[in-house]
């Protein structure tokens, strides 16, 4: 396939990624003018939720558009790889 | 469908969940002990990270059966309802 | 110190861990009885959930009498070293 | 107490966030080039990992400067709500 999963959603999926580079320049901000702690992390728990809601839509995209495409081509075996490809990702975003 | 994702894997979901069980029995033995805490907090580490193996066995199972037998099916209104009922479960499991 | 830090709390981490473990008790018979995965799925995201309350107490518990006996005692060594576990059990929760 | 727990570690806790914004400006690009939504995935799982790294270690200095000055103040009420405070962000960083 040509096109990733997110292909019709990239302007969405930019603008969050632009958000969250916002929230890590902010971050820097308060970290250079010696913000108290609690409430830099206060911040990082809102930059790090942030990244989890981008995860969250590639993984939709994707199984809405590539899994699906691989499922319908009646290909067992790519079937059965993407799908495997697919829990493994989600193990990394669930234990990370 | 008749049968859940994970019907050929029941006897292994049911074996790591025995083991899940016993980690939460062998937590209240420590706490009963009055064992140091971070050696209890290690142990809830341990049966957190377990109870998550879980979860990805299961979305995997669900992935493979019900949410291919969905798409297979041709009936896009039904393989939406479940891609997005997914994704919100792999949310839940992301942000917990 | 002879006594861990929840000593006070000790029978309300001991409630919550059988609550825990009536949630994985629970798990087992959904499975046992072929329960749908996405419900079998977010009753394992509210015992991740539960699991990691217990975890968040135990730290609290720690702060509150470990550490800060370990800081009264004027013992830098000891300090550093006390702050140095606690922050490890910390990641060792935030990275699961 | 007039500088953050970080006041000593300040360069290195900028340059981690300096590294973490290249990934999430790296992220932009792979978007833009239309990567493979697992290889996307992939990096936002690092990205994610090396905010929790950020905020391990902002908790790391806070734990041994603010809260060690508070419990060393002998001032039991200020120590018990700066103990409460640190327990609510630790909470806030192992439920997301």
């Amino acid at each position: 396939m040509a096109n990733p999963g997110y292909h019709d959603d990239k302007a969405a999926v930019l603008a969050r990624l632009k958000r969250v580079e916002g929230q890590v320049r902010g971050l820097q901000r308060m970290v250079d003018d010696d913000t108290y702690c609690i409430d830099v992390l206060t911040q990082v728990s809102a930059a790090t939720r942030a990244l989890q809601s981008v995860a969250v839509q590639l993984l939709d995209d994707h199984l809405r558009h590539c899994i699906t495409h691989a499922v319908q081509s009646d290909d067992a075996v790519e079937s059965d790889r993407i799908i495997t490809e697919a829990t493994r990702a989600i193990e990394r975003l669930v234990k990370s």
